[in-house]
Formats: structure tokens, C-alpha cells, sequence
């Protein structure tokens, strides 16, 4: 079986984002899937790839698009597995076109929606994770583990002032 | 063969705006096809009923949708046709969130769009025929008929101040 | 044990927006819990009931707030369980501010966020029905099943133009 | 008689972005005229150029303009051949004011618009090529060759992940 | 020789807005003349009425328009006199569009532009009296009769709290 | 007696911006004064300025201020002559917040407002003149002069494509 | 000594919103007085009204305004006492233009800015009274008692679902 | 005992932006306390510093923090004291979405909210200053010194133009 957690990207440039949500995987030891497919471009290829992710053990989606952000939308349009999207930040807009195309989806179709660029990237992973952990008790004490590690850094900040 | 023009939108209720498109063109007595077809809800009757339109004459498509309206650009995706894009008002939003998510298009694969709600639908159906038109002569005289019509009627005002 | 859904709202107010997730979950037949508990007026219930929640079998959380909407958030930060927000539609600025203040979240702690107001909640439901999906291929199939038949409905649709 | 294509800018700065639609006219070796008019500074050489241009042969407009962006709007009015409107990126508003001039047209006159700057100007040249395609089968099949060719790209990419 | 004020309006529909101007001016007893005349739809009339208003008295112009609101602009490509602009509210986005389209004009063709709607279009009326009083101190004056029986209606407010 | 036009800009970097406007009233040899004069940190040096002036020949006052730009809004509320308004660029919201806060004014108080940054400056100048130029027959062919000559540059340019 | 709030409306119809904030006070039984005082059409009242305000025992002042806000900005330019603004719902941009007009001052001049409307409204009494309670713990504990309350209503809340 | 002024931030790279607070608060020799907690990645750490800072002499706090920028609404949550928020500048929205996240507090719990980054920071010190100097008439005296030498500065600018 493949890996549990898919992430598609719609643009080989949207890879410097997505990197944070790569790096989370990593340092959690989740195994993933990266690849460009585009809903506008290669909407076929995309298609197909869903189908074959499906029958080989995906467990949640993760799709990152700017502009007019159709890809989250579209692989929630074909999987009823739960679907994850990043809305790039884009020149012009800086992203609020991103976002509005990936979260304003109509009723029927969710797509669960993190926040513009690499927080919403990073988010992405945690959020994978956290969907993981539903049902999966230890999963879930390693991402406690991961925030508390976060937490003990906030805490050791000394300000000079 | 079929009509021309293919009108696709994303919900029934699109179908009020819609309305000032089909007005145009029955007016131009130009036929046409009107379908609910959802890029999300539908995916595969919707690529289904593209591959079908250009196999029976289509010659234009017109999708109209609303929110993360990703309908245009999903037609456009499957279809070297020119496509129009209708952004949809939305209750929130306004529409706002529609028009981005149709104009925004990634290079490569573009939406002709149009402005928000009603004024965009009528006039989707004025650029389809002008599209026509760019390779007809008649149907571009008839386009300047129907201005001048227009003109007219705006300089038969009489204000009333 | 109690319910695996546990749906937060900020408002009484925000219940009629809310409904939208309850009638998906009625439907599904899937039990779930509901509050009103906000962040800012009663923080610490928030607290506590989050806590109680976790202890007593809860699987995801839905939080639906309005405006400066900083509940799905702080949800967030008291768990690591899945939890999805609902920007609640507000009068003047249309619920721009609650979508914003629910998606833009810092690295480290995501909210998975649907679209504003009643399609949003709608989604919220069938997120959360497709997380606990992610482990549990029967209600994975219940989801394909309401989207079929979502799906057919669209098809019946006699478009009178 | 002249090419069928014209791109008319409001100003010599808009070339950068222009140039996007005449590398993909070049690569088509789709003949095409580019002028700089606008439609507040030189409004009468600006109509007197779309008269010529529609006695020479031209069968689509493409008009690139920032800020309070009347020019894709003042072509339309002129003329009944399709016109294609490119939103050039402003300074501050970074050409939401641009797009939402261009786009936001008054029933009976359409401007066919794209995204805003560069990737607006790539899919302006092949919405004006879809144009020609609607009556040239030859073309749109050049024009499902470019897309292949696009899709092949990026069927090839590697991700380093 | 004609009234020293035109105002010129794109569509009947914006009489309701522009009538705030045109009682302002009854008030102060200025002769003005009003027009439908629109950038799109009859833009040979209008640029033929801006030359017959400067043969025949204009020292300052008013447009009123809506949406891709090129008219105010068109009006100042026109015309050296001083251009006022009236962005009219729209439906969908509810005369932002309006504002950009009339404020963000290019360097060389200033457009002045009021407020949205009514306070904008009662605003032009002062505005164009103002221009006119730049020269004419007596007209100053009665608009500083004007301001000051404005204030001494707020004075007598008395409200109850 | 004082120059007829005044600039009043609310901090000194705005004299960047500004200078647009400067470099125009050179060009036309038109006096002017140009002050650094805040509304909200130096109010009583305001308004005690604008009545200097208003005793001294000026006939139209230019207000540039950025953020809550109550500049503007603040002049025009002290004199009956015309109040021209520049939205300075800021740093986060790119202007949007100096255009409403200069544009949006009450019935009663009108500001000519121009587009926002430099753009913006160099309209003021040329809006100003044109002010004085509808009672100044020569001044107004001076503009129409000016003008010729920017349409003679733009209709120079050779595009290299 | 008159009392230590002190209110100011832009205008008449403020009241409806701004009576969200006197129930506050009303129900603290805290004095307060209330007036109709406008930055741009009685500037002069406004200032006087402020100077009196001081010398008569006013600790805070609140400022509601809608659209080009100045109002509160300019009450914080003349006097070095606490100001709380409340920007008012506008008709077409939502009280968007009145918060930004009222949130984004200068350097050295700040307004503590409310949400838009009545829930800031109600929010300019709390402040006002938190910033008495900032030297008042009777009055500090008398907030916390409201608050409480509030909380054990929201706490009685039994959800219909 | 404490300082009456507490800053907190959500991220230590907001210190950049309040270092404007801290400048003027060490100008006025006012003592303050500055830490980093996260309302998101801290929460627990955050509760107990409020109601430490409280016992220990607090009298004003001031959070800044940047996209759904829950904390200075989840610090009044948690405190009866004035609460001063900061939205810190984003890089995608830059500073909207933590605008509208602090201001758009639900009735009953106020943020007395700055402008967006640096301004905002200066001013939330001054804000804190005049809250303090509501009950503290020297204070207040040196508030009103600090603004003279303020204005003595703009006064003293000799424009080069």
C-alpha cells in the first residue's frame, strides 16, 4: 500500500510552500506522496491519480493552488476521503483569490481550508495528522508531544527589551 | 448538429441570472443549450456533456457559478473552445468570491469573464455571439443593430428633473 | 462514551447558520453534541468542556463563530483533535472578518475552515463525517452514497428556458 | 489586409506584461498588430485605430490597461468584434482596480476579461486564438497540441521532496 | 449660452443618486443641464455633447456612473474643464467597483471624485459650486450661508438618550 | 498677495508623492506653497493656515495625507474653496484606507479626490489648474497644449515586439 | 463637575447604534453626556465642546462617525484624555471606509477603535468603563459582576436542535 | 509590585513592530513587562500571566499579535483592565486579517484596537499613557509636552521644493 496522506500541488513553483508541510511529514515520519497535477492543465492525470491514491491507501488529500484555485475543489469532487487545501499566496492578490477559490465551495463538497502560504502549508500537515489521529490515540500523543516542544521554545524566548 | 452556444451553470438557482443571457439569445433568435452541471457535484457528466457539445457544434460554452465557482474553468480545462465565465452574486460575499475564482485563471488555460450577476449574464451572451460573429459578417451587422437599438432608446430619454 | 461530533457554537444567535450541519448530521444518522460556548465570554467553560469532551469519546470538533472569531482557534489550542470552523455570515462586514479571523491561524495549530455561513456549515458535517471516514470504509460509503444521490437530483433538474 | 489579432495597451510601461500575450501569438506565428493608445490621453487616434483596424481584417481586440482601466471598455464601445480585456498589475492596489474596471461592464457591451497581469496576457493571446478556433477547426487543434505540450511539461517534473 | 454645470449620468437609473446633486443646485438657484448619455453604450453622443457643452458656456462637468464606470473619465479625456465623478452603488459590489474605476485614473486626466451614491452626488453639486466660487466670491459666500445653516441644524438637535 | 494654489501634506515623507504634483505646477509656472501641516498633530497650525491663506489669494487648496486621512477632509471642512485630496500610498493596506478616509465624506463637505500616490499627485496639480482654468479661458488652452503634447509622446512610440 | 463620559456623534443618526453604548452606561449607572458634534460641518463646536469637556471633569470620550471618520481622530488631536471610536455601519462599503478612517492614525495620535456598529458600540461603554476601572477596583469589580453575568446566560442556554 | 503596563505578543517576531511601544514607553520612563505568548501555542501560559499580571499591578495590557490574531480578544477575556490590541503587519493580507480578528470583538468584551504595525505600536503605548493619565493629571501634562514637542518638530520642516 502507498502512503496514508496525498499531497498535490497545482504548480511545480508551489513546491516552495508546500516544502513546510513536507518538512512537518518529516519530522513526524509520515510517509507521503508528492505530485504537480493540475485541475486546469492535466485535469485527466488528476483524475486518474485520485482513483489510483484512493485503491492504494490514501487516507486525506492535500491540495495546494493559487489564483483561481479550482484543485482542492476538484479532488473533493472526486473522493470522499477528507481533502485539504492550501491557498498559495499569488502576486497580484496576494492570495485572497486563492483562498476565496479554495474555502467558498458549495454545500456538498468540503474542502477543509488552511491559511495563505507556509503557515497554511505547515498547518496543512498538522492537520493531516490530526485527521490521522482521530482514530489513532498514539498519533495523536506525538503531535501533544510536537506542540508542548513548540511551546517549551515560546517559553524559553528571553526578549531583550 | 446542435446550437452553437452551450450554456452550462453550476446550480439551478444560477438559473434567475442566467435568465438575462437566454433572453439575449432568444432575442437573436440564436439557439442554445442550458444545462445544471456541477464541477463538484457532477464532475463526470460535466466533462461527459463538454465532449458531447463539441462532437454535436458547439461552438462556445457559457458557465456560470458561484462561491469557488471552479465550473468555468473546469469546462475550460477539458475544451479548446473559447469559454465565458458568469460569476454568480453570492449572499456573503457579493460575488467577489466568484468573480476571482473565474477570472483568475493559471496561464495556459483562460475564462473569458464577466462582470458579476445579471449585467454579466446578458452580456456573456453578447460576447458569445460576437465571438460567432468574428466569422460572420451578418451576425456582426445584426450586434450593431441591436446597439444602435440600445442607443437609441438611451437617447429617447427624457429626464425628469 | 459520547458522541464523536461535538459542535461549539460562539452565539445563540449562530444556531440557525449551524442547523445546516444538523440536519447532515440527522441525516447521517451520526449522534453529536451542541453548545453555545464562546471564547470570550465564557473562556474557561470552553476550557472545561473541551476537556470533558476529549475524555468522553469526542472525534472532531465543528466550532462556528462570528466576527473577530477567535473560537474555533482557541479550540484548537486546547486539543488534538480535528477541528473544523464555520465563519459565521456578520452584518456589516458579511462574515469577511469571521473567515479570516477562523482560517489565517499561526503555524503550528490548524483550523480546518469551511466556507462562510450556511453552505459552510453544511460542509462542516460532511468534513466531519469524511474524517471519521478516513478510518471507517462504511461511512466512507454512506458519503458516496449521499453524494450520488445528491448527484442524481442535479441530473433530474428540467431546466424551463 | 491586416492580422486578425490586435492588442492595443494604454501605456508603453504595459508592454512588460503584454509581452506575455505576444510571445504566445509568435509562438502560434499568428500575425498580430501592437499599439500603444489610451483611452484618456489619446481617445481620438484610439477610435480612429479601431475603425482602421476592423476595415483591415481584424477579428479580435486584446486591450491591456491599469488602474481606472476604461480601455477594454472604450474598444467594446466601438467596435462589435470580440474584445479581450488584460488587467495590468497597479502600484497600490496591486490591479484589483484594474480588474474590476475592466470586468465590471454594463449590460450590452462585453469585455471578455482575464486574470490580472502576466498570466492574464499568456491566456489573453489564447482566448483570442480560441476565438479564431471557434471557426477553424485547424487551429483549435494547434491549440490542443500547445496544451498537450503544456501537459507533457508537466507530467515530467521531479519533485525533490 | 447654456447653464454653467452639466451633469451627465450612464443609465436612467442613476437619476435616483444624482437627483441629491440636482436639488443642491435648485437651491443655490444654478441653471444646470442633465443628460443620459453613456461611455459604452452611445460614447459618439457623448463625446459630441462634452464639445456642444464647452461651445455653449460648461465650466464644469459631473458624471455619474456605475461598475466598470468609465463615463467621469471618458468625460475628462475629453474636456479640460474640471470633471466631477459620482461613483454610483452597485448591487453586486456595492460601488466599489464605481470608486476605482473613477479615482484611479492615469496621470495627465484628472477625474475628481465624490463619495459613493448620495453623499457623493450631493457632495458633486457643492463641488462644482465651489469650483465655480473660486472665482466668484459672492458664490462663496452663499455657500458659507449654506454651510453655516447646516451647522445650526445639527446645533438644535437635541437629542433624547 | 499669496500663490492661488496651496499644497498642505500631512508628514514629510509625503513630499515624495507630492513632488508629482510640484514638478507640474513648475512646468506651468504656477505659484504655489506647499506646507507640512497635520490634522491630527498640529490642528490649531491647520486651520489657522488655511484662513492665512484663504486672506492671501489662494483659490484651491491640495490636501495629501495617508492612513485615517482626515487631511483633506479637515481643510474642507474650514474653507469654502475647493479641497483637492491625494491618498497618500501606505505601507500594509497600499492606500485603500487614505482613499475611503479621503473620499467617503459626509453630505455637505466635498473633497475632489484623486487616485491614490503619485498617480494621484500629479492629477492634483493638473485638477487644480483646471479649476482655474474655468474662469481663465488662457490657462485652459495651456492645459489642452499640455495634453497635445502627451498624446504627441505617446504617439511616438515605436514598441519593440 | 460634569460627568466623566463624554459622547460624540457625527451626526443624528448615529443615535440608533450608539445607543447601544448609553444602555451600558445606563445600566452602570454611570453619568454621561451625549452630543451631535461634526468634524467637517460644525468644526469649530466640536473644538470648543472638547475644551469644556476637560474642564469639567470629562476622563474619556467616545467618538462614532461612518464613512471619511474624522471624527474621533480629530477629538484625539485636541486632547491628551483617552478617545474610543466607533465607526458606524455605512450604506454602500459597510462601515469598512469608517473603520478604517478611524483605526489607522498617524503616530502619535491614537483611537482605541471599537468594531463596527452596535457590537462596538456597546464595546466604546465597556472600554470607556474599563479605563475608569484601570484607577476605580470597585468599578473593576462591578465589569466582572456584568461579565459574569453575561456568562451565566449564555451558560442557561438550551439549545432546540 | 509590577508595572502597570504588560505587553504581550503572540510571536517573537512581532517584537520588531512593538519595539515602537517600547521606545516611547522608555522615553516616558514608565515601567512595562514584555513577553511572548501565544493565545494558540501557549494558552495555559497565557491565562496564568494575565491573572499574575493582575495581581501584581497591571492596569493596562497591550497584545499584538498577526492573522486570526486571537490573542488581545482571548487576553480581555481573561481581565476586567482595558485591553490594547496591535494587528501585526502579514505578509499575504498585510495586516487585514489581524485587523478585523482584533477588532471585530463580539458585544460584551472590547479590544480598543491601533492601526496595523508600527504606527499602531506607538500609538497603543500613547493609548496605554492616556489611560493611565485619565486618573494621573501629571501624566497627562507630559502626554500634552510630548505632543508639543511633536508638533514643534512638524513646525519646524522646511520643505525643499
Amino acid at each position: 500500500m502507498g502512503s496514508r496522506i496525498r499531497i498535490i500541488m497545482g504548480s511545480q513553483s508551489d513546491l516552495e510552500t508546500v516544502d513546510e508541510a513536507i518538512k512537518v511529514l518529516k519530522e513526524f515520519k509520515e510517509p507521503f506522496e508528492a505530485r504537480v497535477l493540475s485541475a486546469h492543465r492535466t485535469p485527466k492525470d488528476l483524475i486518474a491519480y485520485i482513483r489510483s491514491a484512493e485503491n492504494s491507501g490514501a487516507k486525506v488529500f492535500i491540495a495546494a493552488a493559487g489564483g483561481a484555485a479550482a484543485l482542492a475543489g476538484v479532488v473533493a469532487a472526486h473522493t470522499c476521503l477528507p481533502v485539504i487545501g492550501i491557498p498559495i499566496e499569488t502576486k497580484s492578490l496576494k492570495g485572497l483569490d486563492s483562498l476565496l477559490s479554495t474555502v467558498q465551495m458549495p454545500p456538498g463538497i468540503p474542502v477543509a481550508t488552511m491559511g495563505i502560504g507556509k503557515a497554511g502549508a505547515k498547518n496543512a500537515a498538522l492537520c493531516a495528522l490530526s485527521i490521522l489521529g482521530a482514530s489513532d490515540v498514539r498519533l495523536r500523543s506525538r503531535i501533544a508531544v510536537f506542540r508542548k516542544s513548540n511551546a517549551a521554545k515560546i517559553r524559553k524566548i528571553r526578549l531583550k527589551v
